[in-house]
């Protein structure tokens, strides 16, 4: 359970089996710095290409193909006073006979203020002076290295992670990710100091954090995607399109996990998610759309756990 | 703002341009009933053939072309002491690779304790003993004629509204739908007690209800898809397939309220919405799915009304 | 074997179960008119709103629900020496990041010359100077009335036909549409002198039609969805979105064809699909895409038939 | 123009930047054989893992970024006598409440007969006996090393190739891909015998090949996805999800080529399209569906070439 600190010096624009900057032990503690999607650091500069430049990868001794690396955010603190955004929304969210209607793509910084927990437009319209929005930091790209060898962009999602822009993975949230290779291969990355549902302007407001993070290893886990426990709710996640097949791929997840951990059968585990399932839509804009399946922690889904029961 | 009490003769399996069941002035409060999905009453009689027969159809003193019909969800009380609901999870949100594993469909009733507050399986395995979920009474397909003269089935819904199954659409809720037709013509029925995001198992605890609604006309309002008011939100909902079109008109359609209402441009709604959008997925169930885009009533939001300002 | 010549003087902007204009018997031709798709006639008069005004219904005697009307297109006709289109591509078959930069929408005329069999641009620019292409006649919309007292806009297509805008569906065709209503209730209009697969630019070359056609009822056929015979294909179309569900729709309709007429299983009729269908996309325009399935008729296909065995 | 016999003995089941087994010169000649989508070779040995081994990379002298690598394919030789596929309909192409309905997932042998051009079933039922399908070879796997570094799966496509499954990818046929790394770095396998649009039960007839095939460069070609020339048509052919998404990638590489290449403007092109445009399902099966748009070689269309022009 130690507390590593890694400053990092190389950053990688796929996720892929590559050397790890850091090997740690199951239940180690890592506070490092990630740029934001643009490649830039707390300083202004650039450090790495644009388009979500990963910290890692980070090994973790013992894992292998089967196992599930369990990621706790302990903490996400915005290290500078600035983010930016793109206006106006993503052509991909309105009615497709609006779009030629679509102003002209515009960055805008924001002012970040950790102390009081807000974000808001600088130079922004007087109609819009006085606009200001909670501060609620969360992780866009995360996650191992992918199956079979294959290099893929932080563009883009999958099983293993990726750039799931999902609102929710942020600070308490626990999330399991299903081991392909050696040392599982943790990277992150583009982080964001708010965004809303679907991340529909094509950005969060898009900033350099410090991290701290623990990694858990759980061994012959049975997640095939990304499975994540908050304080309040147990959720799945998956990646495609359309909307419609992450759903499919979210919920197939879901009903996995409550027949395991809850020992009922599918018939059972359809009155529950039939009662009481929550969608998001985690990202509608990047090359595979992500959606997230929630069930609020009750006494029935109590058992539900990422760590195994027992 | 007279107070009508309706007893229903006759139902309809289609929403269209049909003679209203009774004329009301704008401002004025409805008590009926409605039946289940299946067409039974509170005796358990089937009084109409299945697939949601509705209500009505009401029409308000006044109402044409181009205005908005409001309905305020007063109150839904369940007017018999069960419901039902249809198990496993439907082929359409799985992954199509698992469908063949999915259980035979099968009819369950459950308990519906208003007192309490809760809906309990009936019957159910000794595993489920004791699952037991709140009651959340909303109404699965409500709306006005369709424009052009159609009559469209209640298995599907459109910018009139129809069988949207949005469990944010109970009691406290005001939706205002475009008006195609003289009178406007108020449908509504297939009520459920309690629902999950998306009616994944293709129902909700479908039951039969008391409903007491109050209809407001408002002239020349600009809603294009239905709309929504609640104490805490502001919600557009939008039909469609996949899922990423009623995200598309909902979307655009909140873009328009937002202009409209603010008085702000697509630059400045698209930092609102970039950030603070929510979005749920009512129904993946339907002929046309439907998806409902919310912000939080804040202060900045708090201009945004169905009724108008001022 | 009767042949009618019907002038039409009435016109429906919805396929539903309306007084027949006429009623025939099973084999009798049919000699009418229709309008163009903005409801104009060959003499260029207005006789119907626009929206794909559809001549009918005809009634056949003795058909019922689970019949199959069966449409034999004999010969299509312009009657008049004009048609128009618009430009250009609709926004919904082009990249959506490319959608700003489509021109804005301009109604296009087209002479039509039926002796040499070619349509060409009147006034286009010079760079298109002898651009011409084949006359193609076929019928965008027709079918039944639709089920369970539907009155469907004649801008969208089902299972009982509607606005489905196939290339195919012309001269030498012949098309089953699964009966609903008694006398089937058969709709036709919304001719083009010529369209490209998937009507991507909204419409096909618009124009009015003498059109001559054949009714056949075959009693108790199987269609769940428009199945057509040409003189060398076997072809079935089905409605939906996106097109991966008309896609699924039209195939299970093929397969269901299969095993009916071929007498082989599931397993058999794959081998046969897998290696020799062909798929259209009928239209990637309307409220709901088609798509069509097709097999060659060769030895092996040469048994299926919509007129039955025997 | 050399002619080079290349026997590879490592095969690679990602497409990415690997070293090169072979660099040629424009215009050069390679004859090479591929192994089955299993892996197998034409003595049924299986030399790489399952999931479309690729022969290659082979490197063109002067190939850069922003440059187009054009294969000619001009032959494909079965060099063994079998294939296999597997039955039935995928769960993707069939109506989701029928899936349940589907068999179970068998595979089945193929005798291939180069001599009469023809594939039949080995052991089929006595009802299939007699069916037998015409050989029509095609390259289901083929392109260049995808852009930043990534190593893509043989799984699916995307701008670079991959695994299109396209059945008019066959001898005579010329695809240009658009080179993202030094020398392009061709790969190419997954050969099929025969195969239906779609690839709706997942595999083609599929067997391993000897292939011949040149390569040439152009210099700062404007595709940005691939381009083929046929004897008889101009294709372009894109990847996504649903259907929707590559018709619409296809359509505007299509006007883009129409654009360039005949030097009229949107509107123009949108006439030619509108009338003449021809959509083909490559595949609804791979985790990235593919459509082609084509046009047929006519007076209008003669000046559109891969090589360019002049």
């Amino acid at each position: 359970m130690a507390l590593h600190r890694f400053v990092p010096t190389t950053y990688s624009n796929v996720m892929a089996t590559l050397p790890p900057v850091l090997t740690v032990a199951s239940g180690d503690t890592i506070v490092t710095t990630t740029l934001d999607a643009a490649g830039i650091d707390h300083d202004g500069v650039q450090k790495a290409p644009r388009g979500n430049p990963m910290t890692g990868p980070f090994s973790v001794e013992g894992a292998g193909p089967g196992d599930a690396l369990i990621v706790t955010i302990d903490r996400m603190t915005p290290n500078r006073a600035t983010g930016w955004t793109y206006s106006p929304l993503s052509q991909q969210v309105v009615d497709p006979r609006t779009v030629a209607e679509l102003p002209k793509s515009e960055r805008f910084e924001w002012a970040i203020d950790a102390g009081k927990g807000k974000v808001s437009l600088i130079g922004g319209s007087e109609r819009m002076s006085g606009w200001s929005f909670p501060l609620t930091p969360m992780i866009g790209c995360f996650g191992v290295a992918p199956a079979g060898g294959q290099a893929i962009s932080t563009a883009t999602s999958g099983p293993y992670g990726g750039n799931m822009d999902y609102r929710r993975f942020g600070p308490g949230a626990r999330i399991a990710f299903p081991v392909s290779e050696t040392g599982g291969l943790f990277f992150l990355g583009d982080g964001h100091a708010c965004q809303g549902d679907g991340e529909i302007v094509g950005t969060g407001i898009e900033t350099s954090f410090e991290i701290e993070f623990t990694l858990h290893l759980r061994k012959n886990a049975p997640g095939r995607w990304p499975r994540c426990e908050t304080a309040t709710e147990i959720i799945t996640l998956a990646s495609g399109r359309p909307l419609d097949q992450p759903l499919q791929f979210a919920t197939t997840e879901m009903l996995r996990w409550i027949v395991e951990d809850l020992g009922v059968d599918a018939v059972e585990a359809s009155h529950l998610l039939g009662q009481m399932v929550r969608y998001d839509v985690a990202n509608v804009f990047n090359p595979a759309y992500c959606v997230a399946c929630r069930l609020e922690k009750t006494d029935i889904t109590r058992a539900m756990s990422l760590l195994g029961r027992g």
